[in-house]
This record gives structure tokens, sequence and C-alpha cells, in this order.
């Protein structure tokens, strides 16, 4: 039911996530649900979130790691992400976005998961970079989260991966070497 | 219902505009639905989507053109979402966003409208802007528009308007003078 959960969510967010679709999805007997997540679907959707958000670190902690460079790293990522949303068929983007921009005042326990995924992910990120200071550095890696999810926005509605590709060159550019040294401090 | 449409989909996307909804927050009797809208929620949508992607181009095009050099453009372009997503307590974002990521097959028809939308406004933003080639410039206006779109994501994740500042400030680094001149011809 997590691994049904995570699909609708990619695709939907929480408008496709329902009980009864993630049951369908899942193939699992109606009656499993509640003996298996008894405070229902805020409960699935957490718990598949939190897996999920495991998946993406290591997804992101290899195609950074996979170039030395700062720019060939960014390039390495959107890349990364352009294959994984053309493999959706633009179909399926982040789980996390997709919900987040679904909650309601109900759901405030869910967007403290997020917000804390997120904050995970760029200190992830900044791990790889190194822009002179840490503050920087880490602004830097909020920016390059920002970029993922927007150009998921993008890719989903243009179906194309061009916004992850064109990104990546983008902030590239922010990191190179001459970008650094045109960089007044502040 | 237009407007309770459009604010239902900043609010939780398709999850939460469904015709039940539109119909309660707007206040109109449920049998008028049909009479206005004869196609539907689906119609409901995308007339509610047009109309919000005129006021969308009316802010993006002030914002720009109350500034004179790039950077501040940027800046003044982001510090106005900023604001905005502030002024709806971080419960609304992007509608054309938020719906975007729940769309399921059977909405392609929504798919495309917002897809024209996007290079509707990616069009306008790169009036405001000139990268030394036609080709750059809209690149660019499309990593704005990636940075709107994924700012209005962890802006409701963390409850903040940093993630749009910070992407003014970036991005203004790539279209200040310094970071032009630091730029290879491609």
């Amino acid at each position: 039911m997590i691994e049904a959960a995570i699909d609708l969510m990619r695709g939907s967010g929480l408008s496709g996530a329902g009980i009864n679709e993630i049951v369908r999805a899942s193939g699992a007997p109606k009656g499993s649900v509640y003996h298996h997540f008894p405070a229902g679907k805020q409960q699935i959707v957490a718990e598949a979130l939190s897996d999920y958000s495991v998946r993406v670190m290591s997804f992101i902690d290899a195609a950074l790691a996979s170039r030395d460079s700062a720019a060939d790293k960014l390039a390495a990522l959107f890349s990364a992400f352009g294959r994984r949303v053309e493999a959706g068929s633009f179909r399926r983007s982040c789980a996390f976005g997709a919900v987040c921009l679904d909650l309601d005042e109900d759901l405030d326990g869910l967007r403290g998961l997020i917000a804390d995924a997120f904050d995970d992910w760029a200190r992830l990120i900044a791990r790889h970079f190194d822009l002179g200071d840490a503050r920087r550095t880490r602004s830097f890696a909020g920016l390059v989260l920002t970029a993922i999810e927007g150009a998921y926005v993008r890719a989903r509605a243009e179906q194309s991966s061009r916004p992850f590709i064109e990104a990546g060159s983008w902030l590239g550019e922010v990191v190179s070497p001459a970008g650094l040294r045109a960089q007044t401090p502040r």
C-alpha cells in the first residue's frame, strides 16, 4: 500500500491518493488498511512520504557524487531528474511537491513532515558544494531544491525534460569559477 | 463560481476544487453550475485558470516594469511573489502549479492550457530582459518561471517567503553585469 500511495501521490498529489484509490492500486483487501494504518489516510500518506524521502536523498546523493566539479554535479543532478520525469512519461513528479500544493488546514502535520524533508534534502545538497561560506552554500542548495520542484511543474505541463536541463545549466553558471570570481562578498 | 474555483485551486489544486466545494464556497445554487458550465468541473477549472492567467501576467508585468536594472527587476518580482504567499498565510500558491501536479490521464486538455499559459508567462518575462540573444533570454525567462513555481512549493512547506527572496537574489547574480561578463558564449 505504501508503494501504491507513493505512485498515486507522484501522479496527482492528494487528489489521487484517497483510501479507495490506494487500496485499489495496491490490490490489498480494504479491511487491511485500518489494520496496518489505524489512523487512515493521513498515516499512509505520512509513512509513504517518509519512505519516499529516503529514496529521493539516495537519488540526489548518487547524482551529485557522480561528478567532481560543481557545474558538472549540477548538470548530472538535473539530467538525472530529467530522465526520471521522462521515465514517468511526464505524469509523475515529486510526491512532496504534489502533496504540498494540495495541503489544506487540517493536514498541518503533513506540512511539517514535508518541511523537515526539504530541510534534509537541502542539507544533503549543500554537503556537495562549497560556495565560500556555509550560509551562502546552504542558500544555494535551497535554490537547487526550488529549481527541482519548479522544473517538475513545468516538465509535466510541457511534457519535456528541458526545464530540468536548462535549470542545471543556469545553476552551473552560478557556481562556475568565472561566476564565483564575479561575485561580490555580502 | 470562477472566484471560488480559483481560490480553491490555489489552496489545494484539483483535490480541493470539486463541484461540491466550488458550489459551497461560491454560495451559488448547485443547479446553476450546469447552467453556466454545461461541461462541469473541467469547464469551470479551465475558465478559472484562463482568468487567473490574465491576472498572473498583469502581476508579473507590473513587478518587472517597476524597476530598471535586470537584477532589480528580479528582486522586485520575487519579493512581490513573496508578499503574495505571505498574504495567503502560506496556504495559497499558484493555481497552475497546484493543478498541474494533480493532473491525471483524463485531464490532458487542462495540461495543454497550462502549458500554453506557462509559455505566455515566459514570453512576457523574456520581454523584460536582454541576455545577449533571444534564445538565451527566453531560456532565462523559463528559469525565472521554474523558480517561481518551485519557490511556491517550498514557501508553503516552510511557511516562509524566503525561498522567493533567495531565488530573486540568486537569479539577480546571473544577470548582473559581472555575471554577464563572466559568461562564456555558447
